[in-house]
């Protein structure tokens, strides 16, 4: 197999990242655009790919090219790399098709050696300059190619100041570098047994090698795992003439944003060191001057800084993160790429962009990620702050947010401690809905058991509170009050971090950026709601959720999960005496107590949502949800209804079931109590009405139907509930607009879509039942098993968070055909997770659904997911 | 809406079922054979429909209808209908679709009133017959029309008896029938303050509306709901001139089967009564003789039965019960119809009738109901004594066949019991593998939780033994050792018979009928052999099993679960110690036990089953169900592992799943623990290397993979046991053939068959787990609601006892075609319980499947099926 596998930066252009890498394709692009860079060449990604399936070794026809461009470069540069008196000195430095910063390696100054340094000195007059890039070769190579510990090296030269009395390694001298570098030689034999090579075409062999090995470090492998990054087959390798900013105080490098990326603000942005070579910029070990600062030191350098800076945003849209080089006051670009920026930034950029003219609505609306809202809406640890934290355990990141505080084991104790004005982090195996109060007045929520859709996670989601669920990696003794992890144990009282949107959990307090919405923020979500064609709605299931929705800009609720009201404190009492009536006539007296305060709920909610639509899910989880599990609540709740306790216990336990979430819930319910839909839609009704006849105005119920996989379930549950809503009307003298439709959650309703469309009025897609039910993954016992296979490289992305188009997205397409084919233009939404998940919300676009519906603080980020999609697929 | 509703004989057909009833279309039938049948003619099906629907009031355009077909019938038989010299009496007879004997209503002698019985005395010189016909009408008229009570009339006769000192109904002579008669319409006249109508047409009126009411009777509703009629919209009402048998000793009434409905021998079977009407045989007052004692009482008319049996069986080509009378001498058929008869019965019948030259072999093939060979394969309960006992409760049918004994709460209890010879049912909450002793020496199984497929039901089907699970009707308190059922309460040794056929309980003790195979149904399973397409394999887990199922003709095993081996006593201690490991060495040393036992294990089966194919699933079941549940058990383990019995309940605790069965089970346990895997699989073939030394034979073992739903998943495990088999192969020196396939039991791989066919060498359908996930039903707790469900009519059959076409069979479909799509002659099959039903069965024969496998008791019922599609669907 022969082919090309070198290009020259004339050759290149940007779109060719796959094959140069981001950094061989932009130092190409800027060639093209006549920028200063200096002259070089790149291997290509498949000469990294070849070199690595054949035994990591180099084939003579890359030999040969490598040698072709290399005389090319002298040709260009006038120098030579093999010349003593004029060396031509080469960069070597890694760059993949996606950007993987610090992950892989670079050589400076290759092409130096005992002879070479001393022509180098001669003919550029600097001799200390010669043997300071002499000395950071040596380094560098032994780093990158032998592997030989840094340390070595640094206490060598940390050695030569102290011995000096000097701070900072400028402040040593040519002859101080000399005695150095015979003493990092001495290192290099040491370890090696090899003298240091002196040839450079021998230590350019050996630097690509190791530059392409470097592709499997496993620095490098984890990076991409974390990433996500599966497609890359390896690196390129761009070979560059050096340019020196280490050449005394005519000399600087550094590195620029085109504007501000932590604001936004159209200013450049970075830093820079007089006097130095880019590893410094990056090491820390001097602290860099503002950017601002090089307008006074080198006023030309700044102004062509400034200018490439312009043209370059101009060329490519965005900002750049550009780094330079001034040799001799002479300007260099040495890299420029997409800079990355907060979520504010981003928005004032894009914003920015399009009112310069350079970008057009839809443009600036697709550089924003969607997932980078949430930084916006929820508070995040500071970066530098999370560095230095130490985490202990991964959870699910079930609601996002950062939160501290002291770790409670009970409710009690975090309603005591909040009175006492101290932030707490609820910590339990699992929640239960006895714990809500404790949930509302805790900073976050910490459960070892439980999934994505767990009551703590759900009712977290709701509140907008920071929850990592299921962390089975930490082990919670509620009795004994103390938190064992891996490597310790921490007790009640003890400071503890969760971030909710990664679900890490750290120890101590950690410090916290807190959000903040703007005015360009509005005016961008303005052009989405412009442009996207989906609605997008809310899932709330009380007035204050619904409220928190309408002010993100939900266009409705598509679901309120009636059995979140049925926890509330007031009321579970006779939800339970409902579940566990003895007789039909017991249960028509608790659901007799409960018709008001549904009723109350949907009155209140209504108010809040006036005349937009409002989908109402009925009674879906199985029963056993409900029951108390502390003896002391069976305990009241035996003396309430006048049982034994053990008869009670007894009734709790014939709810039991092996799999609940494939056992007696959803229109299941309904069916064997029909008493409990008639009540709800009761409620439903007797509110809609008294609100048209308080306020005037309409409110259009859409009641929802879950867990049907049958249309005759529906029939029989329309024909039931239809005969409460024609006696509510009747009684009332009053009638509405109202709809019924169904959940489609059970792959057998999805495959049978036509024919349930005849009997319903909506589909709302259910897709974390689709996916638990499509995978037969349980949603609360998958967690384990789900990362592993993630680790494994069996699946991509978890089923729960972004939806398996390949599998499960094949029931929601053949449901929407299915259903349209029944009826062409059947309103087709989703309400599951999926709906606040970028990535599915494009699928969701592409089948043609007209909503989707996720929680209050997803609303944004659904919304500008859904503007992006409409851009992409309309 | 007008239309033609009345038919008479002439105008029908046996063709017209439909709309005249099965007694309306084959009396036209008889009739069109110029056979002996009174005259008559039918109000159809629909017109009973119309009735219904119309507020049970019968329209002008029926009425006129009626009265054209009366002058007809008037005409033909040449007496008039309100004469009262010469008049024509009716019998008016109800007659659905299907048979549905007893349940809907008759009246003879329609016709008579106070003149017309002088008449027809005088006529016939028959006062007695008269009167007798008078009585008889006047009774079945108040019982059907007018709901009288038959105790208020049968009083009257019974002291009429007793004042003259007789028997039977026959000494009565005509004064004591007159006084009688007097006596009756008394009891009208008290019941319903009315006389007994006397005017003929309004006695036909009313009866015709009685009849077509009695479809909606309570015990016609129930009838239809118990044996699956929900299709037929009404019953048809005919309308005959009346012939009768109560004319004196020259007359008689019987019914006759053209063949031994009990032994399928070829004579006449029946029995008749001398002077007497049709409902005196039915009504068992008189023992009727034996239908060959006719030949010496009257042997025209028993030559006329004869040749009319022939020409009926001819025309029929299956054997016919037919309704006669003889009316001096004269020979008259009311009815024929398809005899029932016994499954022995029905096998000799379709031999035969292949050997006369009646039928062909798929003809006769056709006529045994797959079902029917159950009662060859197991001891059933007798008929006549299941109609005595009581019937406490109602469970799944879960292994089939009839078993009575005490009542045992324990194995333990069942041991000590059979050690003294005495006969058990082991009662439990639910079985697990510590009760496997118990269960094998125990009669039968009743357990009051778990499904179809739970761990005492599979045991029991492999075992052949019968159980009647998830009988929810009957608390089971183990501890108390009792039973309480609805109404009641046993205790242990009680006498208790469970049916596993139907999955009814009773109490006592019950008698059986033994199975017995004759040489005909050999006969009839090689013809089954020659015709049916796919192949028929076994679900054995033993070699006990496999050779059960060689007996009844398997073709191969077509699912080994593994983990049934697992349980066996003297290894559960290991496989827990495994699963239970908290090092990979202590995992490592635990398989290392097990595996010369599953060695041995796959060596028995192979030596059992020799060449045909042997596929064996890896472990499937979720750890859980391996843990010992009893303290006692618990602490044995731990001092056994060397642990703390907390320690141990933690490790237990930490199996725990929501919901097991979408849990850490199938192929996602070999990922998570490929030493497992490796075990399992170097045991498969190291036996089947030992074999094929010792035996110069070859196994061909199937290696199945369960629970896949991402093929990514199968490339994984194929990877790690196709090393570890090199490494066995290299070992031995030795190779085999052997292959790689996986089951389809999750929606997801039905949906992506294509992909996951790649890497496979066959598929078999897990049609259990698919309907589980597909339907989103639990086997272990749906039973309660899908019972419910049928019963609402939401359902028509159980999906885990039919697999449902509809939504789950897309997915079946789905899969083949993707998987055929991929490889053009994928081999496919289907192991989950529908396997060995029938209608399921066919499906699988028309989706084109190789083959079928079930338990080895239902291997004979498949073969039929099986055969039998092939016939439908070549």
């Amino acid at each position: 197999m022969t082919g090309k596998y070198v290009y020259n930066f004339k050759e290149g252009k940007k779109e060719m990242k796959e094959l140069l890498g981001g950094k061989g394709a932009n130092l190409a692009e800027m060639t093209k655009l006549a920028l200063p860079v200096p002259p070089g060449f790149t291997l290509t990604t498949e000469s990294c790919k070849r070199f690595l399936s054949e035994g990591q070794t180099i084939w003579d026809s890359l030999d040969n090219e490598i040698e072709n461009y290399l005389k090319d470069l002298e040709q260009i540069t006038k120098k030579k790399f093999s010349d003593k008196e004029n060396p031509l000195l080469l960069s070597v430095r890694s760059g993949a098709a996606q950007s993987m910063p610090g992950m892989m390696d670079t050589i400076l100054n290759l092409g130096l050696n005992d002879q070479s340094v001393i022509g180098l000195a001669k003919r550029t007059a600097n001799e200390r300059f010669a043997y300071d890039s002499y000395r950071r070769f040596i380094q560098m190579f032994s780093d990158v190619v032998l592997e030989i510990p840094k340390v070595h090296f640094e206490r060598i030269i940390e050695n030569a100041k102290k011995e000096k009395g000097v701070e900072l390694d400028k402040e040593l001298h040519a002859d101080d570098l000399k005695k150095i570098v015979t003493q990092y030689k001495e290192v290099y034999l040491r370890e090696t047994k090899k003298d240091f090579p002196q040839e450079p075409s021998v230590q350019l062999r050996l630097a690509i090698k190791a530059v392409f090995a470097s592709w499997n470090n496993p620095r490098a492998v984890f990076y991409r795992e974390m990433n996500g990054i599966s497609k890359l087959s390896g690196t390129a390798v761009t070979i560059q003439a050096m340019v020196f900013g280490n050449k005394g105080d005519t000399s600087a490098t550094g590195v620029a944003f085109t504007r501000n990326p932590l604001t936004g603000e159209k200013q450049l942005f970075g830093e820079f060191l007089l006097n130095a070579q880019g590893e410094d910029v990056v090491a820390g070990i001097r602290t860099p001057n503002e950017i601002t600062e090089l307008k006074a030191l080198m006023p030309t350098g700044y102004q062509q800084l400034k200018e490439a800076a312009k043209i370059l945003e101009n060329h490519y849209k965005d900002v750049q993160d550009i780094e330079f080089t001034i040799e001799d006051n002479t300007f260099y670009l040495l890299q420029t790429r997409t800079g990355k920026r907060t979520a504010q930034a981003a928005i004032c950029i894009a914003v920015d962009l399009y009112k310069e003219g350079k970008l057009t609505k839809e443009e600036a609306l697709m550089r924003i990620k969607p997932q980078q809202l949430e930084q916006l809406l929820h508070p995040h640890f500071a970066l530098k702050a999370i560095e230095r934290a130490t985490r202990i355990a991964k959870g699910l990141a079930a609601s996002p947010g950062a939160a501290s505080g002291k770790i409670c084991f009970t409710a009690q104790a975090v309603e005591l401690a909040y009175e006492k004005g101290i932030k707490t982090i609820l910590v339990r195996q699992e929640t239960s809905p006895e714990d809500i109060s404790g949930m509302v007045k805790a900073e976050g929520i910490l459960t070892a058991r439980g999934g994505m859709t767990s009551h703590a996670a759900v009712v977290a989601r709701g509140m907008g509170k920071c929850c990592v669920a299921g962390c089975s990696e930490v082990t919670i003794n509620e009795e004994e009050k103390m938190l064992k992890y891996k490597g310790g144990m921490v007790h009640e009282g003890d400071l503890l971090s969760l971030d909710g949107s990664t679900g890490m959990v750290y120890l101590g307090d950690i410090e916290k950026t807190k959000p903040a919405l703007g005015d360009k923020f509005s005016e961008l979500m303005d052009w989405v709601d412009e442009i996207k064609t989906m609605a997008v709605r809310a899932n709330a299931d009380t007035p204050e959720d619904a409220k928190q929705a309408l002010e993100f800009k939900a266009e409705g609720i598509g679901l309120i999960r009636t059995e979140h009201m049925f926890f509330k404190e007031n009321r579970i009492s006779s939800v339970r005496r409902m579940i566990l009536a003895g007789s039909a006539k017991e249960r028509a007296k608790a659901l007799d107590e409960l018709l008001p305060m549904q009723k109350n709920d949907f009155y209140q909610i209504y108010q809040v949502v006036g005349e937009r639509p409002v989908t109402i899910r009925l009674l879906d989880p199985p029963l056993h949800e409900f029951m108390p599990v502390k003896e002391e609540e069976i305990c009241r709740l035996a003396e309430t209804m006048s049982l034994s306790e053990e008869e009670l216990k007894n009734r709790i336990t014939a709810l039991h079931e092996v799999n609940p979430m494939l056992g007696h819930r959803g229109v299941r319910l309904g069916i064997t109590y029909p008493e409990i839909s008639r009540m709800q839609v009761r409620a439903i009704m007797e509110a809609a009405l008294d609100f048209k006849l308080a306020k005037n105005s309409e409110v259009q119920p859409e009641i929802m139907i879950p867990l049907v996989s049958e249309v005759k379930e529906l029939v029989y549950i329309k024909a039931e509930i239809e005969d409460e809503i024609k006696k509510v009307f009747a009684e009332k003298g009053q009638t509405l607009t109202y709809s019924i439709g169904t959940m489609i959650e059970v792959p057998r309703a999805a495959l049978t879509a036509d024919k349930i469309a005849n009997e319903a009025d909506f589909f709302s897609f259910g897709t974390n039942d689709l996916t638990q039910m499509g995978f037969g993954f349980s949603r609360d016992d998958s967690g384990s098993f789900i990362s592993e296979y993630m680790g494994k490289n069996i699946l991509e992305k978890g089923p729960f968070d972004t939806i398996d188009q390949e599998g499960i997205g094949q029931l929601v397409k053949i449901a929407v055909e299915k259903g349209r084919q029944t009826k062409p233009n059947f309103k087709i939404g989703i309400c599951g997770e999926h709906g606040g998940d970028p990535v599915s919300i494009e699928f969701f676009q592409k089948l043609g659904l007209n909503y989707i519906s996720c929680s209050p603080f997803r609303v944004p980020i659904a919304r500008l997911a859904a503007a992006q999609a409409a851009i992409k697929y309309r």
